[in-house]
């Protein structure tokens, strides 16, 4: 399997043209408004927000999924995330939707919508721009424009998250891309985590749905800036099956290589994701290892990733391993004082209830690289979990409380 | 009742003297060893953390309470917290209990200890001092000093918490004086929280146990700056009994009396601690209403109370509803989004899924103050609770990420 990191990753795979415009949404003129379009009627999953506060396109959605798995286009906007705003703000999506069929002359329940930006603002005026650019967006989606389209998701994102993963079924190349905006950032009231993944394979809608959510649990479920869910949170996937491969519709050896490959790319998203948070210096990797079940070494990673104390000791490059056995303490899991250990990069610092003082100084020098390794040993089982987290910098704090209504 | 400030709190009630001195386990040469003690044999209830991972005399203080009830004197330390050091700690606190039983003549059963401090330090050293400072300390405390043993117990704290609540019996006067050290912080690992409370009312253990598991339940457990739970916090109450009132061993009238003065002191206590926290500019009560449970409520109010977000935005005094929407949503209680209402001060910012935008400007004022009154009515019920927070500023992951281990 071949990952890698690319601009205009989500029409890589056969037969997705996409783009980006400014609809005059957000108010600098940077990109707001972005098609993806598939050549054919695509196999469709999508995971949306558990946040019981939805904006009106996630309750959109919500309604069409139940409908049919069958989408041709997506079409996501920036600036304003229709949310928390009356009910005029269903009718906007509705119109929305309607003006998109119509210039691309598909079903409109071959549409699919998202937002982002900020919450309690009213949509109506978002919405007649955004039907006012749909035919010139239309106009200017191709195979080289996908960039674009990564573009005018962003919110206070610095860069473009993009990648794509390839692998093949016998002569059969498959690739899926995929493109997202951040987590952990507020302005302009909060930050919503959207993911696109664009695929070739011939995979059903219901293997699609599985794969994705297996996938999402190991991943965009185990990250964190500053533990918080958007009311807009969204991740899909869309298969068009152009690769020609053998339909996978069951859990055969095809099935578990499409979802290896899923799994490699929202995991190297989720790293993106992380380490372009807002005031984000460093992304640090918590490895649970030891523990009695998989289902507690998950609690003591999320401890422990969203442990104000330990992200600020990553912050400080501060190899801090008593504020990591506060955090497995209060988090409730089972774990061996005596057989424990905390390691930077496999380097203990603290085991078998010993401290290991002659490796403080290399792990310093650790904390101070842009990627850290945190592995905590619980002592008693073979329960594991990997949870990616970020520092918590004075930026951070600057920046979300420095912005204003 | 009256309920005030005061320095030397806990020597106010009859009985007790208290005092403290620099032991020198501290290096800069601050007291660090506080000594209380009452004249006649006291009825005992703790609190100990809930933290799996737990200090040397917590360990202890455990084992103690199962054996009695019956308290002469308490010995703090500061500048290190005898915890994840190897079993030399427990032997450590056994030693420090015999010294003071012998110089003060007293049963070693009637002596309960605290630390407070650096984790994984061996603790023989401190054991030494503490045990040479012994003889001084005893002869050092009186009823007018007890300033210094408030002091002896404070790390990174900037002030002395100390208070006194006084009510009556009849002509029966009783006093409850309590003296605290702070939550959420870090120097020089993490942050402990102690609380000690003296009393001269005549009250049973058992019900002295309720009125504290009651009354901590909607204060102490009801607080944060930082959402962390330390090995060593410690909530303790001494009864002597010296008040000469009608000795409460039931849930009657006098106790609700007594357990409502116990919660008035711990409220102030609560806000004390807070308003004391590192980095902390202001304070935040989050009084949550209308939630189907109280637990609903409860769970509410801790959802907004910890997240980052939110406490940014008051650091950067930001009416964002928005992102106390987004905590309501994600904390999985139930609401009604068409009649929740936001308010500060009882100013909406948010009712009925309309936006008070003409307060912005009055709650921004609000906001910047130094006490910040956050009410969140969720529209489906009777529950309620109330939770104390406090902003997130630089100031606190600068003093967080520059310590070094």
């Amino acid at each position: 399997m071949k990952l890698y990191r690319l601009g205009g990753a989500i029409t890589k795979p056969r037969g997705f043209k996409a783009g980006g415009l400014s609809a005059g949404i957000k108010k600098d003129g940077s990109l707001d408004l972005s098609l993806i379009l598939s050549e054919k009627d695509s196999n469709a999953a999508v995971l949306f927000t558990r946040n019981k506060v939805k904006a009106w396109p996630v309750l959109y959605g919500i309604e069409q999924m139940k409908r049919g798995h069958s989408i041709r286009a997506v079409l996501i906007n920036s600036g304003n995330a229709n949310c928390c705003n009356g009910k005029s703000g269903m009718k906007a999506v509705e119109d929305c939707v309607k003006a998109l069929s119509e210039e691309l002359n598909i079903s409109s329940e071959k549409v699919f919508v998202s937002s982002t930006g900020v919450i309690g603002v009213n949509f109506s005026n978002s919405a007649e721009k955004i039907i006012d650019a749909i035919p010139k967006l239309a106009k200017n989606i191709s195979e080289g424009s996908g960039q674009r389209a990564a573009e005018g998701i962003l919110t206070t994102d610095t860069v473009t998250k993009e990648a794509v993963v390839e692998f093949y079924f016998g002569m059969k190349k498959i690739t899926i891309g995929a493109m997202a905006k951040g987590a952990g950032m507020i302005h302009p009231n909060m930050g919503t985590m959207l993911v696109y993944f664009t695929t070739d394979c011939a995979v059903s809608a219901d293997m699609l749905k599985d794969a994705l959510k297996e996938v999402a649990a190991e991943t965009f479920n185990r990250m964190s800036v500053d533990n918080d869910t958007s009311t807009n949170d969204t991740v899909l996937i869309l298969a068009n099956g152009m690769a020609g491969n053998k339909y996978i519709d069951g859990k055969n050896r095809s099935y578990n290589k499409f979802r290896k490959a899923l799994f490699l790319l929202s995991d190297y998203m989720r790293k993106l994701i992380i380490a372009d948070g807002e005031g984000v210096t460093k992304v640090c990797e918590i490895n649970v290892v030891g523990a009695v079940s998989d289902k507690d070494a998950d609690v003591v990673s999320r401890t422990v990733a969203n442990s104000m104390l330990f992200k600020t000791a990553v912050a400080g490059a501060d190899p801090n391993w008593g504020r990591i056995i506060a955090a497995v303490g209060r988090s409730g899991a089972g774990f061996d004082e005596n057989k424990m250990g905390i390691y930077f990069s496999n380097l203990p610092v603290y085991k078998n209830g010993k401290v290991y003082a002659e490796n403080i100084e290399s792990i310093r020098n650790l904390l101070e690289q842009r990627y850290v390794f945190l592995k905590i040993d619980l002592g008693i089982g073979k329960g594991k979990a990997v949870f990616i987290t970020s520092d918590l910098t004075a930026e951070y704090v600057r920046i979300n409380s420095e912005y204003t209504t």
